[in-house]
């Protein structure tokens, strides 16, 4: 997988047999101390012989989501103690591989070396993401690693019991333990400013806490105005019953598969099974699977959810080939990602470009579908409704959800308000920001999964994936002369998957997220686009303007 | 998984502490030393820390299986690298976690204190099995290992080359290479008498070739006559056309399900997917999963294809829990294992006492068989054809294939015959004793994958599996006062498979091959019940008699 050094001379032979045995660090070391003038030449073996430990750490990681894989399609409902312990083996045998003196010393060593490199090599970047796994990985004794996870299991099993009965006290005291241990957390990963940045970083680098408030407040208060004129235009303005007809779910899969296929999901290196809950996983860049659930009574559950995960799988898809089995193959961010699963799911398949396209197939697929035009159909998908469930917000009201978990866990952390009174400042901004009050805490502060896995930190990706996906849009758009949407209403698919991978996808985490975007659009994250999207294309739908 | 002996007082808890911390061999070889006046404590934390450790040996091999069953059933073809350094990391960790010097120690440590146990008890043949695989993973250099997995990668690449195009000295130097590697293997694994014992004994411990070869002889002379007197009613007496008809591929699934279902196949702890070649896999005894594959036009090759796996599979899913994760936990052996395969799939799923029970069933689920009698199709079912390749073969021939094989592995072994005239051989030996010679290598020599894949030895467990199947059998009826074709009539599986499980399932390899039979019937190994049964058979079928 990594280009070694041919064997050609003595010195080189030396060089070949560190890199061929295992576990030849001390041996290497002293290789290194002793034997090399040529400095060059041992950064080379070092970091080779980095990469090859962090390969097999990658694969192991691999290994993991395979047997996570199996575990949410395939696996009998028996095989769930034999899975657990063979997840937790693979997963500490990583986590031991990768925090060992091995990798701590070859890390070092190739951080010493690294002066003389190009600032933008490939190597820099690796140095650099090696090191910040790292010390993240080491920064938290195993103990409380531990006490995570077995509170994590408490928790969750408490959060399945709280939420089927709508019973907030009985999650309370998990909530609680998992708040002082990610404030632990936060204090052992450190933080300028405030101790969210610290949970934030690990699903968004780089990003800061008062960088997310202010973006959503710059957001807030327009959503909130477009969200209250649309309620004005009263529940009938949008009918959606004819999405609530019967669908055949092998229709279904076969529209959805035919819709991704154009887009550019790659069969051959890529599947989509069935899973209660939709995701996408890789176990390399030729291995991308993807996951939906169907409804016969409502359509767009399996439609946009396999648009969805088709995002998030082309980008997983086109990281560049170099990349594999590499740290630097993931994408850059969950925010990142996240913008590629939207771009594809909302700003392609919910416009009225693509439909126009689609519809007429849609039709022949749904032959009850065809008393309904394709404007119905369009509005349809596209009604805006406060509601109070995230995973069926619309694509105006689902920010506001967002804003909301956002608030809460900042002010849970830093403990400006207690677990007690947390349903009731839920409940508050919820009416504050939707203008609705959750009928019972099933329906409000207990119904993400999030907390329960520890997740703090998670949720404004979502978002920021949104307003990402815009400016990426834009900049793919202006890059072919305004004439992307009607590329969209020819099917035409391939230049703007290309676009991405150009600027997107190929650089797997080779930059952060931060340069990233500032390479691929010119400009910093901005809210500005993202809402002007919003406005325009809701006003168009409820003729707001 | 395993029990821990409760931290009590001083002495235990420095027991516990050894238990509960990982890589203490060292400590623990001290403790052991120095502070045990009471042995037995000593032995019960020695042996349970050398299960643990193969427990984690053992859940790399299910992790293993896993990968490999998602390669064999819904792999993208683009994983398949990705795949094979997958496979390659978690068996070489497997492999050096097995042959390491801590399990070494802890190995010799727990015999040492071996001799007050009761000799029938868990733990003695944990220790027995154990020192066996222990000394058959390290005689073998692992140089010579992988000289075996080159040489067979190259073996199964030339092979699949020389199979396509019938082309035998493709394959030739590569058959060569493996003979000279496998002569080796049997060296180095040592033996009693001739080579072949060695290679035979990876896959049927203790057995012997002197045994096979008896048994053998005991068999062909009746089978061939056996075969002659049926190919002299001509090929005219059988119709078989009638399972050649259109069967729809969910309704043959339907069908055998519901066989499956019935005879104890539990689909909460297993399942059934499509692959190229069927199999049986096992991750835990909780999930146990087979596959098959379909053909249109001939209904037998997934009906009984999905009977035989899922005699393996009740094998599987019926070892005693108390073996999980454990060495134990896996069938006796090869040929037992196939004993239970076959009396499924054949002692029922081929009787006329089961067809009375299920043809009016099949004939509802495909009327295309309105106007075929049960007799005539369980006459098409039970045709007996002399046929050039063994995975078509009927009950009667299939062994003269298998003894074929046998002969010819224990001559190239010993070099009796050489490579370059082994293709004459086989044909000699196929005219001799199935009456017809092959028209080319491919539909000959060149057939079977066994040779490819330097799995010399494997062959005779096939009819090794035949013959146990008829005793284990008999044996039931006995146990059920000659009632078991009655309960077939009925659909009564249960008794029957309780009365396996009891005798053979549950042990998993706690006996020896020869243990397990000698007490399951009472009797050695003995090939004249199946000889009777086969005369008995297919002398009512062909009206012999």
């Amino acid at each position: 997988m990594y280009r070694l050094i041919s064997p050609t001379n003595g010195t080189d032979r030396k060089l070949a047999a560190a890199l061929s045995t295992s576990s030849i660090t001390f041996e290497l070391i002293e290789v290194y101390k002793t034997q090399y003038s040529n400095r060059g030449e041992a950064r080379v073996v070092v970091i080779e012989k980095l990469k090859q430990r962090l390969a097999d750490v990658f694969t192991l990681g691999s290994v993991s989501a395979i047997l996570d894989w199996d575990q949410q399609t395939y696996m009998p409902s028996g095989g769930v103690i034999g899975r657990s312990n063979q997840l937790a083996f693979i997963n500490k045998l990583k986590h031991e591989m990768f925090i060992s003196s091995e990798t701590d010393e070859l890390l070092s060593l190739a951080e010493k070396e690294n002066h003389n490199l190009d600032p933008d090599s490939d190597d820099v970047a690796y140095l650099r993401m090696a090191r910040r796994e790292f010390e993240k990985k080491t920064k938290l004794p195993s103990e409380l690693v531990e006490e995570i996870a077995q509170t994590a299991a408490i928790a969750h099993e408490d959060w399945v019991i709280a939420c089927a009965t709508s019973d907030y006290p009985k999650f309370a005291p998990s909530l609680q333990k998992t708040l002082v241990l990610q404030r632990r957390v936060a204090d052992l990963l450190g933080y300028k400013t405030e101790r969210y940045d610290a949970l934030l970083d690990q699903y968004e680098p780089d990003m800061t806490t008062a960088e997310v408030r202010l973006l959503f407040e710059q957001l807030k208060p327009p959503l909130v105005a477009l969200v209250k004129k649309i309620t004005e235009c009263g529940p009938d303005a949008i009918d959606t019953s004819v999405l609530r007809r019967e669908f055949d779910e092998d229709k279904q899969r076969e529209f959805a598969e035919s819709v991704i296929r154009q887009f550019g999901f790659d069969f051959n290196r890529g599947r989509q099974d069935r899973a209660t809950h939709p995701f996408c996983t890789s176990f390399s860049r030729n291995d991308v699977r993807i996951t939906t659930r169907y409804d016969r009574n409502f359509l767009p559950i399996a439609l946009f959810s396999t648009l969805h995960e088709t995002g998030h799988a082309l980008y997983d898809m086109n990281i560049g080939a170099r990349y594999d089995a590499n740290i630097l193959g993931t994408g850059a961010s969950l925010g990142i990602h996240e913008s590629q699963s939207r771009l594809w799911e909302n700003l392609i398949g919910r416009s009225q470009s693509f439909w126009k396209y689609y519809y007429p197939k849609l039709k022949a697929q749904f032959p009850t579908l065809r008393d309904v035009s394709e404007e119905h159909f369009y509005r349809a998908i596209n009604r805006v409704t406060p509601s109070l469930i995230r995973v069926e917000a619309d694509e105006v009201t689902y920010n506001l959800h967002i804003m909301l978990r956002f608030e809460m866990e900042v002010d849970l952390l830093e403990e400006r308000i207690s677990v007690v009174d947390a349903p009731e400042a839920w409940n508050a901004k919820c009416q504050e920001y939707l203008g609705i009050t959750p009928s019972d805490d099933a329906r409000g502060i207990l119904q993400d999964i999030h907390w329960s896995s520890s997740g703090f930190g998670y949720f404004p990706t979502y978002t920021l994936g949104n307003i990402l996906s815009v400016q990426f849009w834009d900049q793919a758009n202006k890059h072919m002369s305004g004439q992307l949407l009607d590329m969209v209403v020819r099917g035409e698919f391939a230049p703007l998957r290309e676009w991405l991978t150009e600027n997107i996808h190929q650089w797997g985490s080779k930059y952060t997220p931060r340069e990233l975007v500032q390479r691929a659009t010119g400009c910093p994250l901005d809210p500005v686009p993202y809402l002007r999207y919003l406005q325009e294309k809701f006003g168009d739908i409820y003729r707001l303007n």
